[in-house]
């Protein structure tokens, strides 16, 4: 597609909020505005797309929520995109309405939607990371993950507070479904004695002798940050578990949640959708589609759409190695 | 007990801990230091009384500690102490260590001990109310409950941003086993649409009304804040339920748990938690005894223990109207 | 003025903004709402009345507003106001919009203005005290003060890491033209060596002689914190004075500044915003006027405007005795 | 120096300190301790070096201040260090101590020094970026930074609500003499309508021409943010010269100032914190001196210290452009 026929663009935010998707719908307007490009904003994901629940967004449309967390275009997951009639559906929409190029603000499912509908429809489509779980290749960091990292780590301080002054070993859960990112990170900041991840395998006996050797150190109190993704058990039969293994433990569960993903965004996650979404449409203009914008090495990056879906972010070994010396 | 024999103070904190503990600490102990009474810490509640785990505190062990969570004497519940036996052994810790008057930071159970104590040993007691729950009688405030209060608040906005982002409904619980105080003040402030309190009769029948209502208003996503205390029905069964009566509806439970007992304490707590412990040296000072010091109307008063325990803070009707009338 | 008579309320923003205002007019919105009373929102003050710049508020213009800080109806100090000819178009602007009754929402200035206005064309007015100061009778606590109290304590807390880092004396000058309490409560809160507050008459003696004294007891680092209207002199000539007395201090000056008037509003401040707008609309509705809506012991209070005006609350004499003896 | 010598390693910070300095510190003696390398703190920065000021860190020594702002180790400039003598006195307490191995935390000078020393009496030294700045090559971001970016934020955020509230013009100065990078950043990140930094011509013609071209899209209030390193004036002065021109502007100034240095760091600088004290200690074993630890592109990588003092991060030229189209 030439860049000449870059006309009007549609953008919406798709698939679980990240604090930080404001930032970049702002980016995004305000960057076509300043090019002279029409910008449309598409409510709750590919279900107003198929429903031509479109607004149009100029420069004033998107103040004062850089500083917003959640998604002033609302967000959903879509049954009906995956249809090739839900498809068809939002290509007339697109049609209809002058769109031509999408800018498409989510993870994994949000591009995976967007490929397809880019291969069957030729409709120009960039997308934007945007989920607190990291786990986008591509890009060093996604929207929404640094706000979610402190979210977590303030609750796991708080919570640090009462576990010391009871002598509490507390199994706390973060977000992660496939990725431990969240987990591995705020586990080091947080002092955690375990960390638990779908990408490792873990070992109860393991999680027992480290509970174990922290015994002998004198250690009191512990925290065990666990993913939503681990694979060897859930966190309460973890809990369950140990407490039969050491029952003078007094164990609790939290269960940290939605909180991860809601917030005022951190300023990393504001300057990263602000540049992110600032790169689509720049992306937009210099012709690209089925790419994904990025921020790599400090710099912003165009990854085939395709890489973004199927390839992955490895778990840093050295952060495995340092979680492991710093407990004790 | 004649003010002349008060020479040696022990303080502890017991049940569970509220921030702005350590901050009550470190006006007992800074004011006994003033007066020149000494003053021991016993940790680990209680427990600590029994098994003489006490240390000397000068004005510098409390140094750094008004704006740290939890509690640097530790905290528990004692089975122990509910025994004759149990008490036995504490007052001979307190002979052994030349203790004539505790301050008993804590709530219900601290109390009740404390009364009992006293009156089968003659140790001067005085009490100083620090539990998040805010249900002691004979104080407008507890220690730990402002805080508790913005923690709540925090996290209930970050849940907010997410369920107006997906169009969903949220449970959300609070602590609170037996006093709606925590859920009825964040619930107001977050704008809960319905607030399930243990002090009120509910019913789920109510609830659907209220959801009909909102939705018949434009409402697209919701909050209703539960306390742990609420008797119709478990939040998870809440949540269960109005599923099964509004099977469109996205509902989510949050248990917010432990972050509500930890953090930095607010200013109001700090200053609430110096008050309270400058408070109960001077009452012992004065030679009360089995009283509890509390602020009423900003103004430093004592209650009789007794009715600390027994009487109870009436929620306010007029914050029930309010939460009623501005959940729009 | 009859209860009969009350038709349509206008509401306002007056003065210095605080924290909670927003809270305090989506209250006064949906209560009226809630009575079937037309509510019009009135913009910038006195000077939005005098120029007519109203907008019609219903339940949903106030959605979401109340974790906001500032004001959504922005606030001025009004000179026009205070000339007769002023005051005449703003009754004017009331009869063309049909207000026969006010809602004013600021601090002593604004209430000053109320009662005039009311006197000379008996318009219904109620005053709800928003002012961070807490500087106004008739009321425990004044809307935004919470807030601004943490706001003041997290920084000081933050300059407190650095102060420590450095063995520095620091000088921080917190808000508070005429009274001293956020000075007072922040520096108790932040365990402040020393708290100077214009209702106390400080000697710069009897800081050196602090300093000294603190010297002696192996202290490393200060924290003084200083009321905007302090009277011996200005912080930065505090700092001057100091250092000539002490030329080995390294010593530094923050001015805190703006920032203790915005952010999100507390708990607190929402919770009593949320109530003395309510009240506020039930005051109109039982037919007072020229009176102050205002918290005391937890209770609805209306106090004349005249003595919200001319009465101050005094600084609680206990306070000023913990202050010194905490500061160990 | 070959691996086999490292005996004993010395920690320090010096230079301005910043948050999450204790979290490297932290990483240094447990990944020491785990090697089976012995740790001595040094406090306050050379100063402590050349005074002997050394205390043992074992595991325990470190726990609970990964979430502690400030340096439990002090820091300080020290003179004496720069003169010959005052190395001469550091280096007989490295002989009597037996360090024979530096980890330098800390800036610039913090380097000059140690490289200079390294030079002079072949001590192995390793830096740390600790700085809040960000002004070190070497490494894609400095401890510290990351905090200071959100207390920055945090800061303006509450500033726009005032400013918002009452149309007001503010110039808000940041930290960074030498640097904008904060600036940059949190200026971006809370939308200000102009940026000023030191790597930057600025005139304050085109400072006007940004107010006239912002009046015109009808913007009432603005945030300006000034790096303490500007040039072109100071922000007084900046603030002065805009209110000749524009007489009707309300306008304030806000200087930041030290808050930023302290506080909690966040999760970011904890992490980065944590990887850069374990990697001076893996740079120290594979027998590294006169480098610094740093991450860049997520990797630990080790640059010539002379490197890291004498070359520079230039600033992002898309950031610059992206603040200039975002601030609508």
């Amino acid at each position: 597609m030439s860049q000449s026929k870059l006309k009007k663009i549609g953008v919406f935010t798709s698939g679980g909020d990240a604090p930080g998707m404001n930032a970049a719908i702002r980016a995004v307007v305000r960057t076509a505005n300043y090019y002279n490009i029409e910008c449309l904003g598409i409510r709750s994901g590919y279900n107003g797309l198929i429903n031509g629940e479109v607004i149009k967004l100029g420069p004033r449309s998107v103040k004062n929520i850089i500083n917003q967390g959640g998604t002033m275009l609302k967000s959903a997951r879509s049954d009906e995109f995956r249809t090739e009639e839900g498809r068809k559906k939002a290509y007339e929409q697109c049609r209809a309405h002058g769109i031509n190029a999408l800018v498409c603000i989510g993870g994994d499912g949000t591009f995976t939607g967007a490929k397809v509908f880019s291969e069957e429809y030729g409709v120009q489509v960039i997308g934007v990371p945007g989920t607190i779980d990291n786990d986008i290749f591509g890009t060093d960091f996604t929207i929404g993950y640094d706000t979610a990292l402190n979210t977590a780590v303030e609750a796991i301080d708080k919570i640090r507070d009462t576990a010391t002054s009871h002598n509490r070993v507390f199994f706390v859960e973060v977000m992660g479904r496939d990725a431990g990112f969240i987990a591995l990170n705020s586990g080091i900041a947080s002092g955690a004695l375990d960390i638990l991840i779908p990408e490792q395998k873990d070992s109860i006996k393991d999680l027992f002798q480290v509970f174990r050797d922290a015994a002998k150190r004198g250690k009191t109190s512990s925290i065990v940050v666990v993913a939503e993704g681990e694979k060897m058990a859930t966190t309460y039969e973890l809990a369950e578990q140990t407490k039969k293994e050491f029952p003078d433990f007094d164990i609790r569960v939290a269960i940290l949640g939605h909180i991860q993903r809601g917030g005022t965004p951190s300023c990393a996650d504001r300057v990263l959708a602000s540049r992110l979404g600032y790169g689509a449409v720049e992306g937009l203009r210099k012709g690209l589609t089925n790419v994904m914008a990025g921020i790599q090495a400090n710099q912003l990056v165009f990854t085939p759409i395709e890489d973004a879906i199927k390839k992955h972010n490895e778990i840093n070994q050295d952060l495995l190695k340092i979680a492991e010396i710093l407990a004790l």
